[in-house]
């Protein structure tokens, strides 16, 4: 096993390479945005989705909605691409929504962005891999690999584990590895675009074939007439396509330094490329009249058509770099999932085991979690995109309205200390302590150093001027607010919308997964407290009483009986569990040699176990000796081959685990080893 | 889980219960005769599955041999139950092959014996369980539970859970169980071919619809004439009518005293009943000209022809008598397995677990193992009778072979102990030891005293006439000297003709088992031999160094570090594994407070690993103090949830596992209680 898991994952890497293991833009521009950019593959084709109920209901003109709903939520984009920039500046040392939450609008709120950010990962795993498997088999129509869609699943789950495997050896390897694909998923999109203008311009009548008998709906809609509701609907599908947007603002740390300013501008490359690419999609959508069908991708269709004929070869390209940016996308969140999870493990919500570095210096439990997680919701939702769309977002647009929010407060009291510092100079009166308190202890970095300064000594008028001129705080707070109500605009729009038809699971989880962090952290605090110096005084002496429970005599218990007189002299036991009379009576007479003075108990046992009589000697003992520490000195043979354990009675294991439970009992094992 | 199993199995049984554990004559033919008997149900149909060979090969009348060939099988029965009968008043405390060849023809024999026996009792019931499970399929033809048949695996598992389940209780309980279904089995069976004779008087013309589309052949065989070697082949299937004859020699101790009489009244209305059953039903099948089908078995065939019309819900007591008896017959060997394999157990063949009383009074972990191994080759076979009859009866008539030839030498022994007192008697000179010495020490109880007597005083000549004049031995060897011949060519025959069917599973399996018998027997011997207290001294004196890993100072630490000083005052080293050095710093300096004067080492840990430095450092003071003993002593908390467990390391756990490993190691758990 040990070997099978170096092979995999690779050897162990030094504590002191932390440090190294940063990303260029570039590669974190492939990691972070790929989730973010690989949506363009399935955000045109969910608006359509919800769009054909109105097509069936009779609305022939229904498809072309598409546009305006994509340009509506282009502009979503624009303002949570740009709330984002400011909380990479305000929170360099990683401004996930969780700690922006946490830090501004307290722990609840953060815990809460914490497990919509947890559910999110998980769906942008599962979702991420059907779409890129949908690609896969959509290429496959009309081949005598069509059959391939039935198989989806195992597709799917045999990408999870690629990916696992990839993260496992470590961050900058798994960039090395996914950099490539994602910009040649760029690029070969880009090429779509611009040629399918090209040719829509050349032969504006050109459109996909259509064939209803195929035409997919969105999972739970029926036809109905397009009403504003409906359009809502296409609208919070679509919204998929801003999921992954805050992905850069969780992982800052990984950027090389300095890391806001690369951070920032990777992810204004990301906005752009985004909205290029997915306004380009659904562009190209309405003028080619796509329809979506059961079989084939939205974006299959496009390229089939653009394509035709003389760069038939080119649409390969297309169908085989989506799914590996797809694949990609799931990995943002094996890169976003593991550092949350030991945020969260760090303030003691979660287990601490996920706090812990791998051997690869990865976070290995939180992305093994992830994995099993992920793995099985796709095969609960069958590997179909459509039916898990509607759980996704809630979380996403969740945690942005708690981000945004937080970040409001955190330019509010911004501007607030900037207040105090003013009023101060002006005073030349030290700044007390107890108004500095204000601002959380830790978090102290915004994007200058208002917090810092406010809690020092009282500044120069010209300082505090200086400070409020470069500071900015009424705009930026006005900014993160257009964010947080367009973000939370939108959650209400997507849960009243899909609430039936998937929604209400997440909305039903966070509250759960909240309550779980809370009495996580219950425990862990009662555990800390118990476990406390306080009040505790010098090392006290112990009165020892030791049982050496006894199968015969033989080597083993000798060894036993050596150690356990070494312990206490004077206060040994050798207990023996009486089976059979005849061999007891023979056990005694041996005991006249070998038992050294040592006191022998022969207990009864009525029912041939042996664990009970032992255990109901040991609470005798117990009651009759309250104060002293009772030790059971085991003997135990260690065989020298693993299989001979088969031909041994494990009744030390099944005692040692009853007695783990009795208090001022301790457990020693003397091991005698076997050889051959 | 503790509470599921008393609710499926009952309460522990006391050990005085033991004795009172005996069956009536009636309750033992119902739980070991069924074996036997239930054969009658798929016997004759195993005869007609090879004769179809030759049927489809043009011999329109190769059906007809059925009679003759019953007829030989029934002349073996015969030879076989008298031998079994010696076999029983001459091993009263039972006298399986196992025991006999063991016993007369040495260990290896014994071994061979043995492992056949393992073997035939898997097999039996995998075959009985398939059987029954036809019975059911076949009455459902023509009704609208047809479909059933798709799903007989699921049954057969079914049916094998319920056979464990009931025998866990233990064997009385089992025995109650089982009798009402048993008898109703015998006499529907034998109303079946009474009434089925009587109409054949009545109308000479009736026979069964033919339909040989559905035709079935015997696993393996291909139409082709009638030689003597195809008629070997259909002898050698009908001979699975013979498989569980020796049940009751093997089980002569769950008998109610006088335990050889009654077994021996047993055995022989067994085999009155299984004779009559098994020709009755082949001169029926003959009579009514009944082709073997696919759907359908041919005991369901002749019941249907016979109680056609008037009597047609008397056709649905056959079928439904016949599961039963079929899944009783499965449960002779969750009575014989489970004994054998004690046996073995206690002679140190088979691991000793197997040896233990379960607290029902049965052999829980014998019955177990029976059980998933017969579920597996019911699913590997796919619950198909004819596909495991091959397989079956090698093992059944190795035994048989082994025991009889055994049986012979008991008998030639027993002569030559007669002639030797006689020699002693007319000298009046003292019997030496030596002599006796060749019969074996402890199964002296033959079915009269002479082993006994030969080993004590000299005889009268008119004591050793007497004894002459009531042995028989020379009667007593003859007759199983012919049932070892008989035996012995069936066994060959059934070799020879079934090897390539699947036979030569069998006959490569028996050695492999043989082989794991001894290589599981050499080590128990290594055991003992290296944990005999001979040639050891008294008791030595220990020194002591005691290491305690510490993770902090915290009250479970304390704990530990004062158990540890209590051990060894002046021979303390706390261990520490430095993961951040900043931390390590603190606890420097809180050691200055709480280290009570323990020696404190700091590990370095370049690749985060807690186990690995503690390991190389317990190495570095083994090498520097190679005589003393090493206790490790952990702390461990004791979460007062089970699931609290899944928020803590398990690093304790796993130092624990490779601590266990190093010689001159010993390791002592201090818990610590956790409350809430």
């Amino acid at each position: 096993m040990a070997s099978l898991k170096r092979l995999l994952v690779g050897s162990p890497i030094r504590t002191a390479r932390l440090a190294h293991e940063r990303l260029s833009k570039k590669t974190a521009l492939a990691i972070f945005a790929s989730d973010a950019l690989s949506s363009t593959a399935y955000a045109t084709e969910q608006i359509l989705l919800v769009l054909a109920a109105a097509y069936l209901a009779g609305g022939a003109n229904a498809f072309a909605r598409v546009v305006p709903i994509s340009i509506a939520i282009s502009l979503l984009l624009v303002i949570v691409a740009i709330s984002y920039r400011q909380t990479i500046f305000a929170y360099p040392s990683g401004g996930g929504a969780f700690i922006v939450a946490k830090d501004n609008l307290g722990t609840l709120a953060g815990l809460i962005a914490g497990a919509s950010l947890l559910v999110d990962y998980i769906l942008t795993v599962s979702v991420s891999i059907a779409a890129g498997v949908e690609a896969i088999t959509s290429a496959m129509v009309g081949t005598r690999f069509a059959g391939l869609h039935e198989h989806r699943i195992w597709l799917c789950l045999f990408f999870i584990a690629f990916i696992t495997v990839a993260n496992l050896r470590g961050v900058r390897e798994a960039g090395a590895l996914f950099a490539a694909p994602s910009y040649a998923f760029i690029f070969s999109f880009l090429c779509l675009i611009g040629y399918g203008l090209i040719r829509y311009y050349l032969n504006p009548g050109l459109t996909v074939p259509v064939n209803d008998a195929d035409l997919k709906i969105a999972e739970g809609y029926h036809p109905e007439p397009l009403h504003l509701f409906l359009l809502l609907g296409a609208f919070a599908n679509g919204c998929a396509a801003l999921t992954g947007i805050e992905a850069i603002s969780n992982g800052i740390q990984a950027f090389k330094q300095p890391e806001s300013k690369n951070a920032a501008t990777t992810l204004s490359w990301m906005a752009l490329l985004l909205i290029t690419m997915f306004l380009g999609a659904s562009v190209l959508a309405y003028f080619f009249k796509v329809h979506p069908r059961e079989h084939e991708t939205v974006i299959s269709q496009i390229a089939r058509v653009v394509f035709n004929g003389h760069l038939t070869w080119f649409y390969y390209v297309v169908q085989a770099t989506t799914p590996a940016i797809l694949v990609l996308a799931a990995n943002t969140s094996f890169a976003g999932f593991p550092r949350l999870a030991s945020l969260l493990a760090r303030d003691r919500f979660l287990p601490r085991q996920l706090a812990n570095l791998g051997d690869r210096l990865v976070f290995s439990n939180g992305i093994i979690i992830l994995a099993v997680l992920s793995g099985v919701l796709v095969w609960a939702f069958s590997g179909d995109t459509s039916r898990l769309i509607p759980l996704y977002a809630v979380g996403v647009f969740l945690s942005f309205t708690l981000s945004q929010a937080g970040m409001v407060v955190h330019w509010w009291r911004e501007g607030k200390a900037l207040r105090v510092m003013r009023s101060a100079a002006a005073d030349s009166a030290p700044i007390t302590r107890t108004e500095s308190s204000a601002a959380p202890p830790t978090r102290l970095s915004g994007s200058f150093e208002v917090r810092r300064l406010s809690a020092q000594t009282p500044q120069s008028l010209a300082e505090v001027s200086r400070l409020e001129r470069t500071s900015h705080w009424r705009k930026s707070l006005v900014i993160n607010g257009i964010g947080a109500i367009a973000t939370c605009v939108v959650l209400i729009v997507f849960v009243a919308t899909k609430f039936i038809h998937g929604a209400w699971v997440v909305v039903v989880l966070i509250p759960l997964l909240v309550l779980m962090f809370l009495k996580i952290h219950r425990h862990y605090v009662e555990v800390a407290h118990q476990l406390s110096t306080e009040g505790l005084g010098q090392l006290r002496p112990i009165h020892h009483q030791v049982i050496v429970p006894i199968s015969g005599i033989h080597r083993g218990v000798i060894t036993a009986l050596e150690y356990a007189k070494s312990i206490a002299p004077h206060h040994v036991t050798a207990v023996y569990v009486n089976l059979d009379d005849e061999v007891t009576r023979k056990l005694r007479e041996k005991w006249q040699q070998w038992g050294s003075g040592v006191n022998l108990v022969v207990v009864a046992s009525p029912y041939r176990s042996l664990a009970r009589p032992l255990l109901n000697y040991v609470d005798r003992m117990k009651r009759s000796a309250p104060n002293e520490v009772i030790t059971i000195v085991l003997p135990e043979f260690v065989p020298a081959k693993w299989w001979q354990n088969l031909l041994h009675n494990q009744n030390t294991l099944f005692l040692k685990g009853a007695l783990l439970f009795k208090k001022g009992v301790v457990v020693t094992n003397v091991p005698y080893h076997l050889e051959h």
